[in-house]
C-alpha cells in the first residue's frame, strides 16, 4: 500500500479537541454539538452549498456507484423515491465468499492502529459526510420521504451528532484499560513477583449493519460507527427503499479509509436485487459477529434468536403513548402534542401512538375540559398546524411507502375518526402521498379495541383512548411497555401523585420520558451526547443509543503477559 | 422496616476511599489488593483466627442454616467433602412461587438508593466476608477439595479482590451518566429551548448466579457483586456439591442488607434437592433477567440458546494449550509447568492441558533438548514437585467428584504414558482421593490422537503432544481456541519470530497469552484488579472477568426530562 496521504499524527492533531469536546458531552449530557443544523452553515470551508448540494444529488441520478469493492458480481438498483421520481442510482452486488474474506485482510492494521487513531479516522470520515449533508439531505429524502428539512437535520447534523457520540464511547470504553501495565506484587521478606502486560483491545470481527428505510444514517451512523471504532469491518446492508444515503456514507469511509493507510475493504456495501433479502444469509455467516438492526420486530426477534454467533443490537418496533391527565399550558399542550403527531407524518418509532386521556376529562388553567373537548381541541390543533399546504408539506413529507399508506386507510375502521387523514398536494412533486395524520378514539375499557391500541400502526395513526382514571393510564402505560415495548413515553400532568407513579412506572418498565412538554422539544426527538434514545430495556429495542452496553461487547480485550 | 442500623452515611465514610482505590487499580492495573493472603494475617480486629475459623466451620457441621428466607417449604442439603467427612449441612428449599415476588418486593428501595450506597453496602458485606476467610477456607476446602492454603487464598481474598472488582466496574459503569443534567440549546435569536433532565440506572430484575463446584467463591462473586451493586436482587442457586461457601455468603450478604435498611431478600439462596435440577426452572422463570453461570459447555450453551428473557454471562470449558519451542532458562520453565500441572489436581479451567512440543525437540541454554527429553524431564519435574506426600497434599488437594477420578484412569489409555498417576494418602483424611497428575504421549501428526487432545479432559490430565514444527504448533493452537476455547495459553520461545506469532494468534483468536513463565507466576493464575480471566471472545466463555462489558447491560438508565 502507498505511504499514507494522512497520517496519524494529522488526524489526531485535527480531531482530538473534538474527540475531547464529545467526551466531555457524554460526561456532562449538557447540550453539545459540533454539526451545524442551518442549511445556511454550509457552503465554506470545502462544505457543499444548498445549490452545490443539490446538484451533487442530481449528478448522482442514473450512474453507477461504483465503490471499487473487490467481489462485485452484478450491479443492481431500484429506489424510487416516495416524492415520486425514480433515482435510477445502481450499486455493487456483491459475491460475499469474494467480499468477506477481503474485508478481513485489513483488520490487523486497523487492530494495530489502536483506538486513538481509529476515532481520529471516524471523525474524519464524519467530517467529510458533514461537508456534503446538503447532498445527504437530497440523498435521504429521496430515499425516506421525509420533508426537505427535516432530511437534513435528523439525516445530517443529527446522525452525525449520532455518529461521534458513538465514536466517543467507543474510545472511552477501549482506553479503560491501559495498553501496559507493570504488575509488582510484595511476597513479604522474598523479592516480589513482577509482570509486564500488554493490553490490546482486540475486534470480534465483521460487523454488519441491516439499515432502515425511514432513518437510513440516523438510526445506522451509531452501529456502523462503533464497530468501526472499535477495529471491526463493517459490511453495509441498506434497506433496498434507502440504498443511497449508506451508499455515500460507504464511498466516504472507504476513501479516507484509504487515504489515511488502511484498507478501504474495512467498509463495504451490500446492496441486494429485489426480493432478494440477503440480510438473513449475511447475518447467519460466521464472519459476522456484529450486527446492528432497526425494523420490524419479527425480523429484529429472528436476528437475535437465530444470529447466535453475533452480538445483535436491535431497535424494532414499539407502542409509544402520552398520558393527558392535567395540565396548566393546555395550549402549549395541544400544539406540542400536535406537533409530534404530524412531524414525518408520523412515521418515527418515537412519535406518540396512544394518547390516554380520563374520560371524565382532565384539569387545565382554562378550567377542566371533557374527554371530547380535549380530542377535539387536540385535531383542531393538528388540522390548525396543517392548514397550510406549503407547511404542511414541509412538516409531513411524503407517507414511505405503501404499507404505511394502507395501514392509514384502514385506521378510520378501528373507532369513531376524530380528525380525518387529509391528503395534501405537493406541488414540486406532484406524485408524492402526504397525508395528515389520522386520530381514532377509543374506549380504552373495550376488549375488542385493545386490538388495535395494543399493535404498533407505524404512521400517521393515533389512538385516543379514553381511560377510566390516572391509575388506569399508568396501569395501562405499564403494561403497553411490558408487552409491546415503547420507545418514548410522555405525560401531561400537574399533581404530584400522578407524575410520581408515572415516573415510577417508567423506572420499573424502564422507558424514557418526556414530561409536560409545550414548547420547542418534542417526546419523538431525542438529542445525542445528552438524551438516550431507547432505554434498551423492554421489548422495543435490545440496546440505547448511546451508552456503554452499546460498545463495550463489540471488542475484546487481549492480555499478553511476561515476566519482567 | 427498623431505622438501619448501619446508615449510608457512615458506610461511605468508611469503604468509599476502599472503592477508590479498586477504581484506580482497575484503571492502572498495577498490584493492588486489600484483603491479604496470609491466614496469619488473621485473628485481628474482629476477624476470625485460624483456630476460631475451624471452630466456626465445625459448629455448621450437622446444623440447619436457617436464613430467614420467605417461602422456605423444605430443608436440603447432602454435601460430601471430597475429604471425606458429610458436612451433614442441610439449607432452605424454595417454593420460588413465594421467593422470587419477595425478592422483588425490596427492589425499589435498593435502586433508589442509588449506585455509591449500593457499592458500599457490598464492600461492607465484602468485609464481614472477610473477617470470616478462614472459616470460609474450610468451607471452600470441604466443597471443591482444594487443599487448606489454596482454599484460604482462591476461596478467601482472592475472591473477595473479584467481588471488589466487579463491585469498582459496577460502581463506574453507574456513574458515567450524571444524576442530572441541565441541557440548554442555542436557537439563534431566539430564546434558547431548555431542559431538566434526570437520569436513573435501573436494574433489569432478578439475578440468578449458578455457582461451580470448584471454585464457589472465586467464580461465583463477580456476577453476584456486579449484580447486586446494579442494583438487581440475586438469587443464588449453588452447585449441589458446593452449597456452604454461597450459602454463608448469602447469609452475610441479608444481614448486611438489614441492618443497611434494606430489604434481606434482595440476596436469597435456592439450593436443591439431589437430582432436582433447579437451574433450568430457574433460569426460564420471566422474573429473572440476568444469569451468571461457571460449568459445563453443555449447560453452558443450553442457558444462551434458551434463556432468551435473560443477559447470560457463561464461563464453559476450553482446551488449554501451552507452546514449548524453546527457552533460556528450561529449569525454571519445567518447575513452573510442574507447578501448573499440578495445583489443585489440574481441575482448574485454566489449568494447560495440551503441551505442543516440536518432534524435533527444543533449544534450551543447555543445548537441544529432544522430545522424548523435553517429555521426560517434565515428568521428573512433576515427580519431585510431588515426591514428598506432605507437599504434594498442600498442592494437590482432592479429587472433586468421581467423573473426574473416572477421566484421569482412563486417560493412560489414549496414548503413551510419561506420567502415572499416583495416589497420595493423606494422613489427616483418609478417604480422600489424591491423585498426582498424568502425562500422556499424542502425536499431533495423527488424527486418531486428535479425538484425545481436541477434548476438554477435565481434572489432572495432561497431552504432551508431539508437534512438527512452531508453525504446526500455532496452527493447532489456533484452531484449538476457535473450536474448542481456551481461558489460559502459554508459550516458551525466544525466537522473535515465533513469540511474535503465537501473540498475533492469540489476538485474532482471542485468548490471554502468558509467555516464558518460568518463576513465581503461573499461567492458570490470574489477579483481580490486573489480569482478566478468560477474553469472553472464544468458545471458553462469553464474559471476561471483569471488563465494561461485564457489568454494563445489568443495568439501564432511564431519563425523565421536563422543561426546565
Amino acid at each position: 500500500m502507498a505511504a499514507a496521504e494522512l497520517t496519524a499524527h494529522q488526524l489526531i492533531a485535527q480531531h482530538r479537541p473534538t474527540l475531547d469536546q464529545a467526551l466531555e458531552a457524554i460526561r456532562t449530557r449538557a447540550y453539545w454539538s459540533p454539526h451545524p443544523e442551518h442549511p445556511k452553515a454550509y457552503g465554506e470551508n470545502g462544505s457543499l452549498g444548498m445549490a452545490e448540494g443539490k446538484a451533487a444529488f442530481d449528478a448522482l441520478l442514473g450512474t453507477r456507484l461504483d465503490l471499487g469493492q473487490p467481489g462485485t458480481d452484478d450491479w443492481v438498483g431500484g429506489e424510487a423515491s416516495p416524492y415520486g421520481i425514480e433515482l435510477g442510482i445502481t450499486y455493487p452486488h456483491a459475491d460475499i465468499d469474494v467480499l468477506l474474506p477481503a474485508m478481513r485482510a485489513g483488520q490487523r492494521a486497523w487492530r494495530d492502529a489502536g483506538a486513538e487513531t481509529r476515532a481520529v479516522v471516524c471523525l474524519e470520515i464524519l467530517k467529510r459526510i458533514s461537508a456534503r449533508t446538503h447532498e445527504f439531505a437530497h440523498a435521504v429524502m429521496h430515499t425516506s420521504g421525509q420533508a426537505f428539512m427535516m432530511a437534513f437535520q435528523a439525516g445530517g447534523p443529527h446522525a452525525q451528532d449520532r455518529a461521534l457520540e458513538a465514536v466517543a464511547y467507543a474510545y472511552v470504553e477501549q482506553v479503560r484499560t491501559p495498553d501496559t501495565a507493570e504488575w509488582t506484587k510484595p511476597q513479604g521478606k522474598r523479592e516480589p513477583v513482577a509482570l509486564n502486560k500488554q493490553f490490546t483491545p482486540v475486534p470480534r470481527g465483521i460487523a454488519l449493519l441491516v439499515g432502515c428505510n425511514t432513518f437510513p444514517t440516523w438510526n445506522g451512523y451509531p452501529g456502523l460507527f462503533a464497530s468501526l471504532a472499535t477495529g471491526n469491518a463493517v459490511l453495509v446492508k441498506p434497506h433496498p427503499r434507502a440504498v443511497l444515503p449508506l451508499a455515500l456514507t460507504v464511498q466516504v469511509a472507504r476513501q479516507v479509509l484509504a487515504e489515511a493507510g488502511f484498507d478501504p475493504n474495512l467498509v463495504a456495501l451490500a446492496a441486494e436485487r429485489p426480493s432478494e433479502g440477503i440480510a438473513k444469509t449475511l447475518a447467519m455467516r460466521p464472519e459476522i459477529r456484529i450486527i446492528d438492526y432497526t425494523g420490524s420486530t419479527a425480523f429484529g426477534d429472528w436476528l437475535e434468536n437465530n444470529a447466535r454467533q453475533a452480538q445483535v443490537f436491535t431497535e424494532k418496533a414499539g407502542v409509544n403513548t402520552v398520558i393527558v391527565e392535567s395540565t396548566d399550558d393546555y395550549k402549549g399542550m395541544l400544539s406540542n402534542l400536535a406537533f409530534s403527531l404530524s412531524l414525518y407524518s408520523g412515521q418515527m418509532c418515537t412519535t406518540p401512538q396512544n394518547l390516554l386521556i380520563p374520560r371524565d376529562g382532565i384539569r387545565t388553567e382554562e378550567g377542566p375540559k371533557s374527554y371530547d373537548e380535549v380530542v377535539a381541541d387536540l385535531a383542531k390543533s393538528v388540522g390548525g398546524l396543517l392548514g397550510d399546504d406549503a407547511r404542511a408539506n414541509a412538516l409531513l413529507g411524503a407517507i414511505v411507502n405503501p404499507d404505511v399508506k394502507a395501514r392509514l386507510e384502514a385506521a378510520s375502521g378501528l373507532g369513531e375518526v376524530a380528525l380525518a387523514s387529509r391528503e395534501i398536494h405537493n406541488p414540486e412533486f406532484p406524485d408524492a402521498v402526504v397525508r395528515t395524520p389520522v386520530i381514532v378514539k377509543l374506549d380504552g375499557a373495550k376488549p375488542d379495541a385493545e386490538a388495535a391500541y395494543m399493535s404498533e400502526c407505524f404512521g400517521p395513526v393515533s389512538f385516543a383512548v379514553a381511560v377510566d382514571s390516572a391509575a388506569h393510564a399508568v396501569e395501562l402505560l405499564r403494561r403497553t411497555i411490558s408487552e409491546k415495548g415503547a420507545m418514548t413515553v410522555g405525560a401531561y400532568t400537574t399533581s404530584e401523585e400522578v407524575d410520581q407513579s408515572v415516573r415510577e412506572a417508567c423506572l420499573e418498565e424502564c422507558a424514557q420520558l418526556s414530561l409536560n412538554l409545550t414548547g420547542g422539544v418534542y417526546v419523538n426527538q431525542t438529542a445525542a451526547f445528552s438524551d438516550f434514545h431507547g432505554s434498551g430495556g423492554n421489548p422495543a429495542a435490545n440496546s440505547a443509543l448511546c451508552d456503554g452496553a452499546f460498545v463495550a461487547n463489540r471488542f475484546r480485550v487481549v492480555e499478553v503477559r511476561r515476566e519482567a
